[in-house]
């Protein structure tokens, strides 16, 4: 095995992880994105999307992994780590990840309506920050959109609140088209 | 009195109790930035930078004040609120202050180095987001960056860990330089 095969084995692993926790959103009724941070092949902390369930807007899965981190680490610069996550992080959660000094990140689906680490910008290699991500993406990507292009066909036919379509990401640009 | 004197006195008057959250920030060691999220003229929630103290690398002033707005509010929509802070949000912020759906920011310094409401970037009236949010800003700005420069000021010369000089921002791009 090249050290390529072996390094996209571990993503491949701890992405399916990540998808476990985005299994736990969805159980909640969340948007089905889960996050783990990673230092040394070992599980640093998890996290899954919880802003309705918490009422909060910041609750994004990778924000609740990246917080859980660094109370675990006692530390807030999550240096060593990687971060595994099912959707290509947004604005707010792309903006987490250099702030932490995250030095990896990798993530499964592309969001091509509000991911901001290479869609609509890459702020996680923004040439005037003082921090630069280093970025693997795609890892599990068919099995990341899949479940949320599922969880949105579900929501359609049960619709209870209109508005909530607004939060609704387009993984991988696909036939969702929501 | 005419409305544009009356909506400038009231921006003003609650950056001045921004103003205050950062010197409560300042009190602790942290960089003094300070935000309050108002609406229909009364407060609903203040915050002010947390991050050393917390070990949390989110714990941004505008975040604080988001969350517990959210929380006062109950409800993860910051319909018809106005999020005031002392310094320019930068990239993780901006994007919160989008996905909380604030119809308005009101800042005071620009942050050249990190600011993304209009700096390096205007994540928080990006043409592709959901959300486009209402923009003023320069408000007490003077106030606001003396107190940014007079705080690195004072962390140069009793100097402890070099590493956290990655952090400070360069309000208004000011003679400050660092």
């Amino acid at each position: 095995m090249t050290d390529a095969d072996a390094l996209r084995d571990q993503d491949e692993r701890w992405m399916r992880r990540a998808l476990a926790e985005a299994a736990a959103a969805e159980a909640l009724g969340e948007v089905p994105v889960g996050a783990v941070v990673v230092r040394g092949g070992e599980l640093v902390a998890a996290g899954h999307n919880l802003t309705h369930t918490l009422q909060d807007p910041s609750a994004h899965a990778e924000m609740v992994a990246i917080r859980r981190a660094a109370q675990a680490l006692g530390e807030w610069r999550l240096l060593a780590c990687t971060l595994y996550v099912t959707l290509e992080p947004c604005a707010m959660c792309s903006g987490a990840i250099v702030l932490a000094r995250i030095p990896r990140l990798v993530f499964a689906a592309h969001d091509p309506k509000a991911g901001m680490s290479g869609s609509l910008a890459n702020l996680v290699q923004h040439p005037r920050l003082n921090h630069r991500v280093q970025l693997t993406t795609g890892v599990l990507a068919d099995e990341a959109g899949e479940a949320l292009r599922a969880f949105f066909r579900a929501r359609r036919r049960n619709r209870v609140n209109p508005r909530d379509t607004a939060d609704a990401p387009s993984p991988g640009g696909g036939a969702d088209g929501s």
